[in-house]
């Protein structure tokens, strides 16, 4: 089943479907709420990830939702699924990257459960306080804002690929797939200087996949200037070794954890211009939600586009 | 790994672990957070269980917690991880047995997760408001207090079997299998009455490891009375038919999801004996943790009985 047709069910049966449509819930007592899971052979491979670095991952994906609400982590819960072959040491040494993270950005863990599993699988809920007295969501670009993102995309994917070839010739990629950081210092930084509610995602799905989201929540068209758009040496290479497209990998890598934004342009510019990247601008809604300026073999991004070739958890 | 080799590494992981020791952790902001998650094949057997069941008893092993803590369930969040062979009627009639629990107790679904899995895992995070203002732990109980539970116990396990067993002789066990109620009422009930801290636990992991916990966390002897214990007769004449003793259903059969807690006699005398059952009494610290009278199979619950014949999710 697509993902699209399970929300659809979702949205449908629920006599209350109001929370659903972002990554993080906001409840009336001031908290966002987000829920991620990470299950072994679809989001990670333990071939390839360390017991630290899955622990660590599983909390970042979770803090970058949070990082994307604009709201600063508190607290997470954290459900361990593991079969019985799971040694000691691997227990021990994933909650040490859950207490690394968690102790870097003041997140407590708080509860979760422990069950058996044929496979390992991590869920977590992370809960972040709202500091912005603005409303963050997928629908309110508004004509004229300023496109922006926080990093280069396409990387983790560039890192996945690597880690299955064995091939150690690109370790800033690799150190993007497991040890993503999460944009919380500038979804803080935006909090502070926001003045209206403003649309904002992670980039955890793919660049595109977040464009085209918000363009379409917001009904609007986002206009990206492919020459804006960071493509580091190393991850040109690596595709050029994999014999992948370089923009493929930019726009449906996905797990990249960056922000992704629309904001007025007045704002973009009291901001840190090394950590927050115009990328293009939002324009009344035309014919296509994304249009990609300076790149020919991508010229826009279409649901049909989206739906084939979004980050699928490389499977 | 045994769960408390698990907690222990995870208690001594942690920098911080002082929310850790109770199925609901509560926060500053006055919400009690719990998380459970249910996996197939070891949690239930799709089988025995329809997916609109299983969608309601999802929920409703976590409102237990909450149940327990005296809180009044506001939100879920529900991470749902199927196999791509799971059909959109599945999901549909899944969602619909959310939507059914939910709307009994005026929960909101507020976000989640969809995934794929080999099998189907749900992580279900419940929230709930505090609404007593005294606090609710494990290790809350004083000598004095009376013992009470809300219900029977064993019912669940004997509703297993006969489902198992593909045995439609007992219906009310295999109802407290599949449908069990979250003692939400009891709770809301006792947190109107109490006047001071006080133990409650939910018996989702067996009666036994209940009395076992609140003893040993409060350093107290649980002295329960087995002719005070109720054995319906439906469960009594499983046990005979599936030539068990009707004691080990009761005391470790586990996910009867009744509340079962240590309050002081006058309290106890204000609540509806229909409801409130006083099952013992709190007495100081012996040489066992929870003793049972009138009962020679089990005269008492020790600590090792505790780890090898507690409810283990029937694997």
């Amino acid at each position: 089943m697509k993902e699209q047709e399970f929300l659809s069910i979702i949205n449908n049966t629920l006599k209350d479907n109001s929370f659903l449509g972002n990554d993080c819930a906001l409840i009336e007592e001031g908290l966002y709420i987000t829920q991620d899971t990470l299950v072994e052979d679809i989001h990670f491979d333990l071939k390839t990830i360390s017991p630290f670095k899955l622990g660590y991952k599983s909390v970042a994906v979770n803090l970058s939702d949070l990082a994307a609400a604009l709201s600063k982590p508190k607290y997470i819960t954290i459900s361990f699924s593991t079969p019985k072959s799971c040694t000691n040491d691997f227990v021990l040494n994933f909650y040490k990257g859950i207490n690394f993270i968690c102790e870097q950005y003041g997140v407590k863990v708080i509860g979760g459960d422990i069950t058996g599993s044929d496979k390992i699988c991590i869920s977590i809920t992370a809960i972040g306080k709202k500091i912005s007295k603005f409303n963050i969501s997928r629908n309110l670009a508004q004509v004229g804002d300023i496109v922006f993102t926080t990093g280069a995309h396409g990387l983790s994917a560039g890192g996945f690929y690597a880690l299955q070839k064995n091939d150690t010739s690109f370790p800033m990629l690799v150190e993007a797939h497991l040890m993503p950081k999460p944009q919380l210092e500038a979804g803080y930084i935006l909090s502070k200087i926001i003045k209206r509610d403003i649309a904002v995602m992670d980039t955890s799905d793919g660049l595109g996949d977040a464009l085209y989201k918000i363009a379409n929540m917001s009904d609007v068209t986002l206009k990206i200037d492919y020459n804006k758009l960071h493509k580091p040496e190393e991850l040109i290479k690596a595709a050029n070794k994999y014999n992948k497209q370089v923009e493929k990998f930019i726009f449906w890598g996905g797990e990249d954890y960056q922000l992704v934004g629309c904001i007025p342009k007045e704002s973009l510019n009291k901001l840190d211009e090394k950590i927050f990247f115009p990328i293009g601008e939002v324009v009344s809604k035309g014919d296509h939600p994304v249009l990609i300026d300076n790149l020919d073999s991508i010229p826009f991004i279409e649901k049909n586009i989206f739906e084939s070739e979004t980050y699928n958890h490389f499977v």
